[in-house]
């Protein structure tokens, strides 16, 4: 099969069919998405070598005779399920896991992917292949919910109207309340516009004013714009990861007795019910689709400043 | 009166009595305590010019009538009682707050300090003054406790052994939790080991492995160790602030999905209720003592490394 690898360079390679283990699935991918994760994985995070991807739709064609022709999406940390955490109800931070794509287990920007069974959701009939290869990085977006509630009173900020910013954005709309988007672009100010949030710069909104402040950016730059956003006892949500050990103002987060929460993986099945209820806006996502063998040329698309997302057609 | 006041140095100078507002009390002062941030302060922070300190204890003389002659502490936020924290109950982050002895409200190191009516509390007459001077302290480590629920189940660490920590340590003890400290000295060892408390170098504590970790250190360093003990979906509570800066491992926070919480001023009717109850041993953690005129060989003392508290005797 085709496949898009990093080894010491990403690198489009054929490659053996993946033969599914006991307790698998073999997928046939439909379709994949190009995350920043995965930019950030060329450049060496994760020092991760093997088939890039973990967004994905895709049919399963072999393994538990009773999936066989499901329409599938994944979750990408493969658990133990034996460790303390995965025994408290948290596979996705099982302390022994392997992430699809990311670390030690093959992903989705190949022609196939095998998967532990229990990790694959089936996609309901209404939802099209379009909207569920939004599955994992809305999942991550619901997240926010889980880690943080999020009253119908609130005043919410999200910062950076990227790819995920604009996912978060929709999800925390549906709490009722007060969603306000900072974006530097015209494109997501458009959509938000059209999706009935605010858009605004960061010099608009008042400071220490948001009980919530939810940071998209990747950048350490966002978390002090948080810092500055958030009012005393409110919460920022990290939804970033930041290059290196950037300096933070952690005397501000002492004193104004911020609370800082990490938000990773989220729940698959209310991000398929959410899109299955036709809540959010997938499409005016996509900004470009390629096929599998141009995937160095999608790389580097989705690498442009604002690129929304990036598919790769693998069917 | 003699007063111990920071303008371009510390210094012990005589001035003026100050005289009570129509809504503030004159409290003759008779013991107070030295803290960190005194230290600090004199290093710059917040650019304070004025009396310094801010842990207390002492006599109404003017003021209101049926105030007079009792024995007090004072909360160190002079709030406006009218923004909109205020409202909601949280006047120790007041918006237009001033506070005593660290910012631009002169403090309890003289003969007199003048205190709004409201922030005083009397203090039981089973709780001397040499525990009383320990209320504000007491309270910023009862402040955990409102800040995060601790469950007689959970694991907690606290990191530095210092003045704070061991208030910390010993309000944690009284969750029911599993309490360990992590301490460098043997006298913080062995006040530990007599409250039944466990004592740890870092390095016997196994990584990512605690419930809640509270960084009780002052540096950055202290913020690293949290997160290699905490674990994943645990808490850090960050009751130090850090000079300047600190590289921070955010990424760290966002994978692990970590929340950090800081934690500052607390609630001194219940560090009054627990001293009252003799659940906190005080006076171990008492390091000298000096009357106010030697008030500039205190601060040296309680700024040598690994000093507890250091009291200054005004009456």
């Amino acid at each position: 099969m085709d496949a898009l690898v990093i080894d010491s360079t990403l690198r489009l390679m054929h490659m053996e069919s993946p033969i599914p283990a006991p307790d698998q699935v073999l997928i046939k991918i439909r379709t994949a998405g190009i995350c920043n994760t995965d930019l950030e994985l060329i450049g060496g995070y994760m020092s991760f070598s093997g088939v890039l991807g973990h967004e994905f739709v895709g049919e399963v064609v072999a393994g538990d005779a009773a999936m066989i022709g499901w329409r599938v999406v994944g979750e990408i940390n493969v658990a133990d399920g034996t460790c303390d955490l995965c025994q408290q109800g948290i596979p996705s931070q099982c302390r022994h896991r392997v992430t699809v794509g990311i670390d030690r287990h093959d992903g989705a920007f190949a022609e196939y992917l095998a998967l532990a069974a229990r990790n694959v959701y089936a996609v309901p009939d209404n939802v099209s292949d379009e909207q569920a290869v939004f599955v994992e990085p809305l999942a991550a977006a619901f997240q926010i919910l889980e880690a943080v509630h999020i009253s119908p009173r609130d005043r919410v900020i999200v910062i950076g109207a990227g790819k995920l910013g604009l996912l978060c954005a929709q999800v925390l709309r549906l709490t009722g309340a007060h969603v306000s988007v900072v974006v530097r672009r015209e494109k997501p100010r458009q959509l938000l516009q059209r999706w009935g949030l605010q858009a605004h710069t960061n010099d608009e909104l008042p400071r220490k004013g948001a009980d919530i402040v939810v940071d998209c950016t990747g950048s350490a730059e966002g978390f002090s714009s948080a810092l500055e956003l958030v009012k005393p006892r409110g919460t920022i949500v990290l939804k970033s990861t930041y290059r290196g050990l950037p300096g933070i103002d952690m005397t501000r987060v002492a004193i104004d007795e911020i609370r800082v929460v990490g938000s990773r993986c989220g729940s698959f099945e209310a991000a398929l019910r959410a899109l299955s209820a036709n809540l959010i806006d997938t499409k005016s996502l996509i900004e470009a689709r390629y096929p599998l063998k141009d995937g160095l040329q999608a790389m580097q698309h989705a690498a442009q400043p604002g690129a929304l997302k990036v598919l790769l057609e693998v069917r």
